[in-house]
């Protein structure tokens, strides 16, 4: 599957090895509409397939990430079908299936976060390599306070923060500042205005440095661990081992021992 | 099942939409023994079935929350049958069906800690959904220094805390203070004499704010991701956001367009 | 099987119930070559069982801890066989069942860590019951930046430090100094060179003060937590529970009421 040319509710630029994808709808801070859906669902599938992609940078345009699902999905007007209950169940698990597609891109999936991330921003949030904040974002699951169930994005905020944070922040519809998300495993960095931009440079920095295919094995192996069975998932990491030493480890390592950059290493700042 | 009347080991108050459960047995420490187990699960059991009741309040007597087993249940003097092994192994499981059934309750747990939490006491903070403790609460699992393991407990503090934290504390029968079991993740708030009840208050408060029918279908989903496959975990995951958008989300999602406060959300501080 | 008498790469010692092991290749920075991954295999499966054995005490020599795997290895070099991979993925699946081992050892496994624990050296610390590190330690997972796979550690890392954190580490090749890897969990106490000894000692001597096969039984259920089916999980820890309380329990419990050390404390500060 190949890039779309066209986006409705997203901006997309590719810079070399860097995919930029910025959520589009200021008008509405970004809510998640099936549009959204669809096209971001359409981004992390071609992704999958570009193996010259190395980086996905996902933030949102005027100052806030993303608001939550967009409510006018919720009113049932456009459900005109037979059967409301299946119409909205589809579009409700149709943002599930994006949130396990960005979850599996095997490239590395960074999220700048600016302003607000509520419910299917929060989830989207959880699905990230490596979380960025802004010092003043909030970060919160309101859903219950207005009758409804944070669905789909229950299972990826309980891997992320663990099921004790889960829970009070569901339950009771409450909110948090970026440095309790940092401190309950959400964010990776929090940042002021002025660190922002150089702290997302610094992890491309270490993106550029770590070989893709190693990154794209080493991302199945550590998705894998939640599904049981070690003694099965140690022997697959094995054979993931061995292909590696063999292949961009037989660049990687010599230039490791003679402390040369390794190829993929060579591209610069720019990424690409 | 309904409410029992009378309960020989507990405190049991209703105010509306609100349960005060008190662990009642001050001269032992409210010592968790067979009796306050099998109240418990009363309790717990006739929680899950009343539909008015939406959050349960548990906390000790005395200023202190749980010292933990009784001992005097593991002496092997009320064990008179023909084998004490399965008389102790019964007495321990029941322990822990009450720590199921407690974790299970459609309502928001709030456990409120004052003093120690040792033991079954540790155990059963592990499965509310808010966590409130004084600053001078203290938590442990001194199990193995008395020769005995923290057998019905150990699942639910692993799920709590994780397991790193949870064998250091366990294999060396280890202490926690406040902070350090807010910082695992053990407690969501900590507070001195002086704010504990008004925290305590501000929880309820949300809890008055969110939708009854949306926080139990929640915490369901919650609970059941630890139990793997995700994709059908989404299925029903969709099904419970359909069945609330066209439920209690047919009231909450225009209150909170029209900034008006929802329909379970007129109750006022009194809870109920 | 019984502890081998010689070590080639290994400094092993016994005190009374503790096994002081010491990586040492300090030339090669404690490099985890082939033959310390066979010599410790041979010494937890020894130690599994060893009844007599209460604590195993795992460091480095010359200031390292272990900075990863052995590159040697992995040249190819001494993989003269008909398939290279199958060569590779064996041995590198050989220093998986060493980690297996470690985790499973009835014993607490305390983890003293100077310098750099790196790549397998982490895997290593991840495994650990009770890890101590100074403050100048350094951790790190740079496997991808040679263009290999952080392959058999992957699940005992993000069983250590969760899924979150394990993927920015692994999939950047990021370091973190030991104040960040104990807000991770990796760490239970950071020292400086002053205390580091006297914190070992606090640990070994609430090593002293737990019923030895209260703790492997203990050990064992925690470890069964992630494997799921929690009921017959309950089950089994039932028996337990019966088990320790018929055997050490006998001694522990009536020493704790009494406020007698019990039988297994006796033996003071000099393990044994």
């Amino acid at each position: 599957m190949s890039m779309p040319d066209e986006f409705q509710t997203l901006l997309v630029r590719r810079h070399g090895w860097r995919l930029d994808v910025t959520l589009n709808r200021p008008e509405s801070r970004n809510a998640m509409s099936g549009a959204m859906v669809a096209e971001l669902l359409a981004v992390f599938e071609a992704a999958a397939a570009d193996t010259g992609l190395r980086a996905i940078v996902l933030r949102g345009a005027g100052g806030t990430f993303c608001a939550g699902g967009d409510l006018r999905d919720m009113g049932g007007g456009e459900q005109d079908g037979n059967d409301p209950a299946a119409s909205l169940a589809a579009m409700n698990r149709a943002f599930g299936s994006m949130l396990q597609a960005a979850e599996a891109v095997p490239q590395v999936l960074v999220a700048v976060i600016e302003g607000a991330a509520m419910g299917g921003g929060f989830g989207l949030a959880c699905v990230s390599d490596v979380a960025i904040a802004r010092d003043d974002a909030s970060f919160g699951m309101p859903e219950v306070r207005l009758g409804v169930v944070p669905a789909q994005i229950a299972p990826f905020v309980v891997r992320r923060i663990g099921l004790p944070q889960a829970r009070r922040l569901a339950l009771t519809g409450g909110k948090l500042k970026a440095a309790e998300a940092q401190a309950l495993g959400l964010l990776h960095h929090v940042e002021d205005a002025d660190t922002l931009e150089s702290r997302l440079a610094e992890v491309l920095d270490g993106v550029r440095l770590s070989a893709p295919g190693a990154v794209a094995a080493t991302k199945r192996l550590l998705l894998e661990v939640e599904r049981g069975d070690l003694p099965a998932l140690l022997d697959r990491a094995a054979r993931s081992f061995a292909d590696a030493v063999l292949g961009e480890g037989q660049k990687g390592l010599p230039a490791f021992l003679m402390k040369k950059p390794a190829p993929w290493a060579v591209a610069g700042g720019d990424q690409g």
